[in-house]
């Protein structure tokens, strides 16, 4: 649909409100067809808001609702400039044309898409959306499901929820088949087969996904529906809860085993924290594994991880992987977390669910694809990002590999460049939903009810959802497609930013300090920090970070030249990126390895404005020269008065943190 | 703000789009400001889009965004003309142009909720917002919380998830206790104070929820705050998941006793079904409270419930209740049901956290207050409604009594009449958000870091959302308060309109059919059936009411003169409401008592439209015609060929279903 970057940057409304008149007129139409659409229906009753009425409360209350609307729109103008390339602190940045406006002229219609009964149209806007996803990412349409939620935390709650009830559901189904005096074969992680009855608690908890689902269905045709739904239900955690199913695991096989362990990145975002303690399963069993140079899970340390539980005899629910971590925006090598799990299930008999999340990093994807929706080459892709180095085969295998997660959480309302709210999950095999359903499952075998209208509700965690988010995505996939000329190009080109930024932090003279930078960006993030000889403990170093922050950040005037963020590497899940970071220093490092507990304070930079690899004014360098400036500031000359240093002077020290 | 219904109604747009000067100019100057402040911000720098790019992209690819836009915008008109009052479906209806313009504003600043650093102003709002809701219902500000939720089951999920965090604190806090070897006093539901070493497991899990926090803060005058902290997390349900906890429980105390019931009535929402299985709490404890005649908790029966699980020696984890039942709108009286606890916990030494599920009702409380923010006497309020005997004393005091919920849920988006997503929690001791917080308790406590900076997603579930929600409920409220002369008066005129449809069914001539009504509705949802005496089973009966729906029912091209819904009367939690409904059929009742597991069909309107009680054109009275009408066409004489009736024909009967 476009053809070069320039022309997808003219999608958003631009620094300057440079392209303010499409914007009013998509605004214009939108309420202009809502109108007609009002005006068309029974335009024979008459209104209830007389021209009189109308008239007399415009007298009396029109100035009220102006002077108010007016005082909103001046507190909204101590909003952060989100839009602007001097903004490159959270994963927040312009958001498309089509999308505002869509989201607007759907908002006038305020559908609820818990159900097409309430949303004809933007349900099947919802599907329509899930399936572009689906297809981006790889998943097979037919067999995959999707849908938004209000956000990643709530995509991968449903994630880790699915998880939990198609790890628990080989021993409902166990336990359910013997009461029922039938038996059925199930496929174990070693390719074998056996029947259900014959496992044990341990083998039982290590059934790939796909055949905990097999088992699902086969059971419908062991008995009769409503018999089997009503002995499968009265087996299952979600039925029995935590207490019960405890109880039941000890008294039908005697040793019911640790509780089951989530395996995530120390990378991972605080929600997996929230998610594991509200689902009950517990923030103890959310197993950190180590992350290497690039703050990717390291595959080496997943293995000896797994290896490690599998000697506790402890089931894994999941390991949830990250494709552009909240802080780094680093991916996870997750063709080598797939050869790991594999390996795992041929050498130790064990097996899990792997999630991917990829709320920041999932659009991605779409610089793997062509306009028809095929996978690109390497060099095509390499050709298209104008580089003969990046993305890496490895990145490329990376992304590729989302098609083969069991589930996956991708945001558009981050690098969707949509209005919040807007994220989405994904699930591989759509039949993990139906453990999850509100409604007795027997139901929509029976006569596929969905078909003839869908209630997406029976599915999802949430009720009520605005029809307008899914409006707005659509809008804008049609608009900037899931495909290289489309969100791939926005991203690539925020990419080559990025890069272009790490290069010349890493080139820019800041001496007497130094810059420290985490390894080339897997997307779009910059993470670094500034060093001074004077700056003698962990402490005193990220202290001086802060304050370089600080300066940085939005005020009530958002005076800073630049806006940036920070975040904190910590001990001992980063060892494996703070080690590398820290050995720039040389001899100097040991300063800091010796009290790491405090975790290492790093700047961030999120470049992910639609504009951020436009040439001029060059922003990256006015971004560098800003930190420069302001880390100058914070040093003062051992002896002269405050406030008072040269950059040349060699004896500055960090003023007292 | 305003001083008649007529003047809230003109804050709409209208049938006829009638207003619609007033939101475009909203819409202009909410544009107009935004462009002003993107270009006061470093107007020195120069755009990435000069002008000739953006006429090069509109010459290309302008009419490809025109000519999809517009494909958007003629989907969108196959929506459900849920602003008109023909329509009296499910809970949707016109938002107000205060809050739809709002809503565009702020979210052309796209602010996220999540914290205070990326949305300095709308944080704010959201607080303001929280504290108008709370200031309605009753609670203290000081001491209560609130935020907003993307909807009412994120706000009941979190009110369960607080719940469970808070009845197994004690636990925590007696183990922690007993390895720091201090101990503390806890106040007993009885009033009497006990050292909590002294407590046995059935006392720990029956604490008040005020008390059980007052020990969580008595906690941290007993040891350094870091030590506590990590203590009671060792301990904790959150850290430990319910797996460990059981074992915990039964090591420590012998017994570990049954699982925590939740108590709800048999008309709550689904989505607690969904909450209780995710929370791992467990469907089969979730049990309902049979309901009165008016579909109302009996508190009766509440009564006996609570008194067989204290023989079982089941703790109760919360009940909740419901302010406005999402099928028929019922009020529970919650009084009554606030009394009943006072009781458990002087006879039984039994108690727990009630829950409030004002997701539609919530509203109802504005009708409360005067303009002052003072609650209005009885006659004040039934002045205002301009009736003898209503609002009774009876709902009254339900809704006054909302003041001593434990917490409570209550969606803008419902009867708030703003876009989706809005929905609010809030909590009447704000000190239980500690105990679900993602971060170190300690923290709060020791440097009140939230007064700097606040970080709403420490305390909530979800993370990203819309700062733009929070601008249009602000906004909303602004124009129209939440007092008897703001959302007060909409209600109160939705009331009045649903008691007219209630009054009009009962007198109106359906022979041969009759109409069999619900109690008049304590909100605005009028529920009923037709009955023939030709449908001679539960079946037939609950299949002619089905069809109803079906022909006044949305369809692809909106051709029903009326549209309303339906819903199922379940045996056995609405037996007290489905016996009064079918004695009004005398003797012919029996018939339809021997299958009541089928469950009864009801019809059902949802007068929420706040041009509701506007007379001309008397859509009520055309609501009733489409009824008859469609009913009849339904009927046939036992001898005429198809589709031949007369309405004057007594002999008619129903067609085969």
């Amino acid at each position: 649909m476009a053809e070069s970057p320039n022309q997808l940057h003219s999608l958003f409304l631009g620094p300057q409100g440079d392209n303010e008149q499409l914007l009013r007129e998509l605004i214009e139409s939108a309420l202009q067809s809502h109108l007609e659409w009002r005006r068309a229906y029974h335009p024979e009753d008459s209104s209830p808001i007389p021209a009189l009425k109308q008239k007399g409360w415009a007298g009396r209350n029109l100035l009220a609702l102006e002077q108010e609307f007016a005082g909103l729109l001046a507190q909204l103008r101590g909003s952060v400039p989100f839009f602007h390339r001097r903004y490159n602190g959270h994963m927040l940045s312009e958001q498309t044309i089509p999308s505002q406006a869509a989201y607007f002229a759907a908002m006038l219609y305020n559908a609820n898409n818990v159900s097409a009964e309430v949303a004809p149209v933007t349900t099947r806007l919802e599907g329509e959306v899930a399936n572009q996803l689906a297809e981006m990412i790889g998943y097979d349409p037919s067999s995959c499901w999707g849908h938004l939620t209000s956000g990643g935390t709530i995509a991968n709650f449903e994630a880790l929820w699915i998880a939990r009830n198609v790890l628990y559901h080989p021993v409902a189904a166990r336990l359910a088949t013997a009461a029922l005096g039938v038996d059925i074969s199930v496929l174990l992680p070693d390719g074998t087969l056996a029947s259900l009855s014959s496992l044990d608690l341990w083998q039982l908890l290590n059934i790939r996904p796909s055949s905990s689902l097999d088992l699902w269905e086969k059971l419908w045709l062991a008995a009769p529906g409503p018999l089997i739904e009503r002995t499968l239900k009265s087996y299952s955690l979600a039925t029995l809860g935590y207490q019960d199913y405890s109880r039941q695991l000890a008294a039908e096989f005697g040793d019911e085993l640790p509780a089951a362990a989530v395996l995530a990145a120390g990378t991972s975002h605080y929600s997996w924290a929230k998610i594991v303690a509200a689902l009950g399963v517990g923030s103890n069993q959310l197993r950190f594994v180590p992350v290497n140079r690039e703050c990717r899970m390291d595959p080496d340390a997943l293995w000896r991880e797994i290896e490690s539980l599998t000697r506790q005899r402890m089931p894994i629910m999941a390991c949830i992987s990250a494709c552009g971590t909240t802080e780094e925006g680093a991916v996870d090598d997750l063709h080598s977390l797939l050869e790991i799990r594999a390996r795992a299930e041929w050498e130790l008999g064990v097996t899990f669910h792997i999630h991917s999340d990829a709320c920041y990093g999932g659009y991605a994807a779409a610089l793997t694809r062509g306009p028809d929706g095929s996978r690109h080459s390497a060099a095509q892709v390499r050709g298209i990002t104008g580089s003969s180095d990046w993305p890496s085969d490895q990145w490329l295998e990376s992304i590729t590999a989302l098609a083969k997660a069991d589930s996956i959480s991708i945001d558009p309302h981050k690098m969707g460049y949509v209005p919040y709210p807007a994220g989405a999950f994904l699930l591989k095999d759509r039949r993990g939903r139906e453990l999850v359903a509100t409604d007795p499952p027997y139901l929509a075998i029976a006569s596929d009810r969905e078909a003839e209208q869908p209630v997406i509700g029976r599915f999802i965690f949430e009720g009520s959802k605005p029809g307008a988010s899914a409006a707005a995505v659509w809008m804008n996939h049609r608009m900037i497609p899931l495909n290289s000329d489309g969100h791939g190009r926005i991203i690539a080109s925020t990419m080559r930013a990025a890069r272009k930024l790490h290069t010349l932090l890493g080139a820019a003279n800041f001496s007497p300090l130094r810059v420290l930078r985490l390894p080339e960006p897997d997307l779009n993030i910059v993470c670094f920090l500034l060093h001074h000889p004077s700056l003698t403990s962990i402490r005193a170093l990220n202290a001086f970070n802060e304050k370089i922050y600080k300066a940085l950040s939005p005020d009530e005037h958002m005076t800073a030249p630049y806006m940036i963020t920070r975040t904190k590497l910590t001990a001992p899940t980063y060892d494996g990126a703070i080690e590398p970071l820290l050995s720039q220093l040389g001899e100097d490092a040991a300063l800091y390895r010796s009290d790491l507990v405090e975790g290492v304070t790093i700047l961030r930079a999120t470049v992910m404005n639609p504009f951020s690899d436009e040439a001029e004014p060059d922003h990256l360098r006015g971004l560098i020269d800003a930190i420069r400036d302001v880390a100058m500031s914070l040093l003062e000359p051992a002896t002269a008065p405050d406030g008072v240093y040269s950059a040349n002077n060699p004896s500055f020290s960090a003023k007292s943190t």
